[in-house]
């Protein structure tokens, strides 16, 4: 089976960005990612788009032709799909490019992720989101992903003796990661007391707690061409990438303050990749609400987790560090984009590149991506060789 | 590169299911297709979903989630994903589980499409299935999809010296084919004088030049797992798999009446397969508008398409049978599903089940999925061995 690398990537910056529409976003991220690897539109054979909920945001379906059109390249032909899951529709394009080029029909592919998030009033905006959740049984009856992050943390923190510093530690940690990484959504570092102190959204967690709403988009080159990966100044493998679902409800599931569809996905990967978590120099996850992060963490770490947090260990300069990006939390949520942030991230840091907030040394980066509470998830090991 | 193989087929009827959520309908499909292969969930390794617009008609993403939580295998923890193109998101979601099956990475994979249609105003339909086109340029201003294509026909008419008799008797064509069908939207046979004094939609076409709004669900079973294709009573071999891309905007376009990403995805189909037309045995393709039906044949056959209806060469039992399920036109249109009923039909005939409206002796079969007007083209060519 032949080896697939990413040769470019390129991202807008992250935030607010009313003067810009879905179109203009995608195309100047997939420009970008072209320009990075130093390779005409003529060169790619796929066009891969990532898109949450773009028919609920801007009325506008068939994204992936829409993208294609407004970059000149549909003139080329070229296939164009959009993948969706959720907000893991990022990590789930990258995987389907990935197996797309590992099956032989494609060399080389862009893969793009583009959300809109900010054209709508926020309380809009948070029932579109709903949409990602069961949208008859729950959010028709007014439950927001929040107040399901909410029940989740109440939940964990009465079966697991977890408190609530254990989890409102992470955006701690991605707001200071943020503040090193130019294109971040925010860029002001907050404390622990910040977080818990901030208005609340769903007791116990306040808006510190969640990931904003953000526009934004992202892209990636990726080729398994021979002659590309060559001359490609500093390419990144993609060693390994591994999809698992859950339960998309919460009432379908035996235990919600689990998530044991990323426990799957990371395993899997790890063992495709043929690395273990020593292996691991730094993580980008899903940390779109703070609970979320911490449940992750232990997915992948046990119970280890919870002590690496009281060790500090997660940030950028010491042993395990985590969304050194800024996170979703911080460096911006665009909801169907963020699953590549995290892998371009991953390549920016592999390549050593990240300036003040670089890795030392990485060679090896876990990137997950997640769809609902834990529902779908996606997880990419990137590293070089 | 393995061989895949159609092993399961299975569809719900389809029409105004008013009884029946997406959820339900993607369910039966799904179960029906497993049962057809005869293998249980747990020997599944993916879930590919297609879905055009559940976004806009229920307010639900996360569609592959949501299918895979109600059918149980959540339990399982499978992959789940949700491909979207436009009105090709059947075609474009067997094509990406073909290309992950190729790869390797996965082995046996269930493809299912669905859409819920009815249970909005249709006007509101309308609205929906515009956001295939381009919202901000296009349906923001009035367009609809019927007038898009009614700008075509008319332009057509124009530059290639076409009759509306030439396009105006597809829809009667499938209706012919779908009377035999018995999960058809209708059942019932029209004339070509019933089309064209039928109600306007836009001038010139009428009521049954478009085809209908139904809710349905669609959904195969593809394996390159050895055993599973030994054991199977009649594997049908994916022969190509091939998708192209056009511009989205109409206004684009060098010319509006040509469907260029039509002409590449079949040549490169036909390429792959190592067939010729010569030795396709029947055709299913995107007759949403009959005009289209018209330049999809056109753009096959060249010139030749007009004269083979002059010819009567689309029934069933005459040399080119075109439609044969009764088409989108008249077996029904549930946007998501189309493309993969598509494929059920052309299995159905290559297993030689298909009853009354069986095509002797057939080996290949083509079928086209399209996305917008011939903005996304899905060919796939499936044949027996």
């Amino acid at each position: 089976m032949r080896d697939v690398y990413i040769i470019g990537v390129g991202s807008t910056k992250y935030g607010e960005l009313w003067d810009m529409s879905l179109r203009e976003l995608a195309s100047e991220a997939g420009l970008k990612a072209l320009m990075d690897a130093g390779i005409k539109a003529e060169e790619i054979d796929a066009l891969y788009g990532a898109n949450t909920s773009a028919g609920q945001f801007i009325d506008q379906e068939h994204i992936a032709a829409l993208i294609s059109d407004y970059s000149g390249i549909s003139e080329l032909g070229i296939p164009a799909v959009r993948i969706e899951a959720g907000a893991a529709s990022g990590g789930a394009a990258l995987n389907q490019a990935y197996l797309a080029v590992k099956s032989g029909q494609y060399d080389t592919v862009v893969v793009g992720g583009v959300e809109k998030m900010t054209d709508v009033p926020s309380e809009v905006a948070n029932e579109i989101i709903g949409g990602s959740l069961d949208a008859e049984w729950e959010t028709f009856f007014g439950v927001t992903e929040a107040s399901v992050a909410a029940m989740i943390a109440k939940r964990h923190e009465y079966d697991e003796r977890v408190k609530r510093e254990h989890y409102a530690v992470f955006p701690v940690i991605s707001h200071k990661h943020a503040s090193m990484n130019p294109s971040s959504h925010f860029k002001n570092v907050i404390k622990l007391e910040d977080v818990i102190n901030a208005s609340p959204v769903a007791e116990p967690l306040t808006v510190y707690d969640t990931a904003p709403l953000s526009d934004g988009a992202s892209a990636i080159v990726i080729t398994a061409d021979k002659k590309k990966i060559k001359e490609s100044e500093n390419p990144i493998r993609i060693k390994a990438s591994t999809m698992a679902n859950d339960f998309l409800s919460l009432h379908d599931r035996k235990k919600i303050d689990s998530f044991k569809a990323v426990n799957k996905s990371v395993k899997e990967a790890l063992k495709q990749s043929g690395l273990n978590l020593g292996n691991i120099d730094g993580y980008e996850i899903h940390d779109s609400y703070s609970i979320g992060s911490l449940i992750q963490m232990e997915e992948i770490f046990g119970k280890e987790a919870i002590k690496m947090v009281e060790n500090n260990e997660y940030y950028f300069n010491s042993s395990h560090p985590l969304n050194v990006s800024g996170g979703l939390k911080a460096h911006g949520n665009p909801l169907g984009a963020v699953g590549l942030y995290q892998a371009i991230e991953a390549t920016i840091q592999l390549r050593g590149k990240a300036g003040e907030r670089q890795i030392k040394g990485s060679k090896n980066m876990l990137i997950h991506n997640m769809g609902g509470l834990g529902t779908t998830s996606v997880t990419t090991i990137l590293g070089v060789e």
